[in-house]
């Protein structure tokens, strides 16, 4: 992928909208939670396309489902089927310890250094996730970053999950900022999309320098990582 | 999971609507074309999952996107991030590869005889695929449950994919059935789900014996196999 060369291009959003899950978190240490519950270290990457795969599905027809009971109970289900002979305390209790683990990650190395970065450069900045504020809270709240971040909002309040409209409204009604001077920031290109077309600036965050999807627009910018971005309007 | 009591449980449909992949097919020889594409055989869930994540994304967004599309482009994805090295031909022929085993496998050993009792029993039976009509046509045409199938539906001309309602509705008007007398067999919960806020009858199909999502209200039925279902009906 390369840039897209556009006239904003060189200008920071007034705000930055980032996605939580995978975007600013590493998911890696979800592998060893499954090793450690009896399940396919491999398993984690279907399980998370899987509660998304839900999630969606249920947005289609009208509902706001809790994150959390999506990937619990995909959780449950893996442990059931691998394990069939496990009470169900146990699987609860496997559930239980995956869930902790995403509650508790790390965010990507170049996270606190790239939002320090675009706050110095005058953005203002929120997080929007399809997941709760509080997980958002406990990734960022306690490290360099947490200063800079001026709100953690969820999903949970917009009354939809992204890639909706409505969801990118919401975190445009609380800031009070116009699409066009907004920018979503996030790994996934399903969000990358629903925020371009309710009008917001967009960029693709491609660490693993992945190829964007053929069937979709480009996003405006894509960065190898969060410094990476703050580069760009520097 | 134990089946619901309810009056209509021991009264075979007057229409079957057949859910194609995964669901009517076997899905297992994609593990061998991933693996002769350099691909891990497990990609093959979260690779599945990935596309109807992506599928659905595109649903809340008003699209109406092609299955083999985002399919093709799941795989090309999956192949440049393993195989960097790859040129874009090598690149394209392994996804042709993987997309020529998914139009080409066969049904569960369940499915004809399943079928044909369904239709012994009076019920008409249609397909209804988020993927092509000629996905289903070539998994059952030549067999000899073709000729109990009365049609092969797509969203691709419903205008929006399962589980979005008027993807049912689509199937009810072909047919003329209303929804209380139409009945979705799926293995996927979202597509049971969907079936059953359009006001249709539902059977999930657990060959596995897995456990149903406690987030989605459970099927009508919940069986092992189509010939299972059937002998509900018998």
């Amino acid at each position: 992928m390369t840039d897209q060369p556009a006239p904003e291009t060189s200008t920071a959003p007034r705000l930055v909208v980032l996605d939580v899950n995978e975007t600013l978190s590493d998911l890696s240490p979800l592998r060893q939670a499954f090793s450690d519950v009896g399940l396919e270290p491999h398993e984690t990457e279907a399980w998370f396309a899987g509660v998304l795969r839900d999630g969606f599905a249920l947005t289609v027809l009208g509902d706001n489902p809790a994150f959390a009971d999506l990937a619990a109970d995909g959780v449950r289900a893996r442990v059931r089927a691998a394990h069939p002979d496990r009470g169900e305390q146990t699987v609860d209790e496997a559930a239980d310890r995956v869930l902790s683990t995403f509650t508790s990650l790390a965010p990507h190395p170049d996270v606190v250094e790239g939002l320090r970065a675009l706050a110095g450069l005058g953005c203002r900045i929120v997080t929007l996730s399809n997941g709760s504020a509080g997980v958002a809270r406990a990734l960022l709240g306690e490290t360099g970053a947490g200063p800079v971040i001026e709100d953690y909002l969820s999903v949970e309040r917009a009354g939809v999950w992204k890639p909706a409209a409505a969801a990118y409204r919401y975190a445009l009604e609380q800031t009070g900022v116009e699409a066009r001077h907004a920018m979503l920031v996030a790994v996934h290109p399903w969000d990358v999309e629903g925020a371009r077309r309710a009008g917001l600036r967009t960029t693709w965050v491609n660490r693993k320098d992945a190829s964007y999807p053929s069937f979709l627009t480009p996003p405006e910018l894509d960065v190898a990582s969060l410094t990476d971005l703050a580069a760009r309007f520097g």
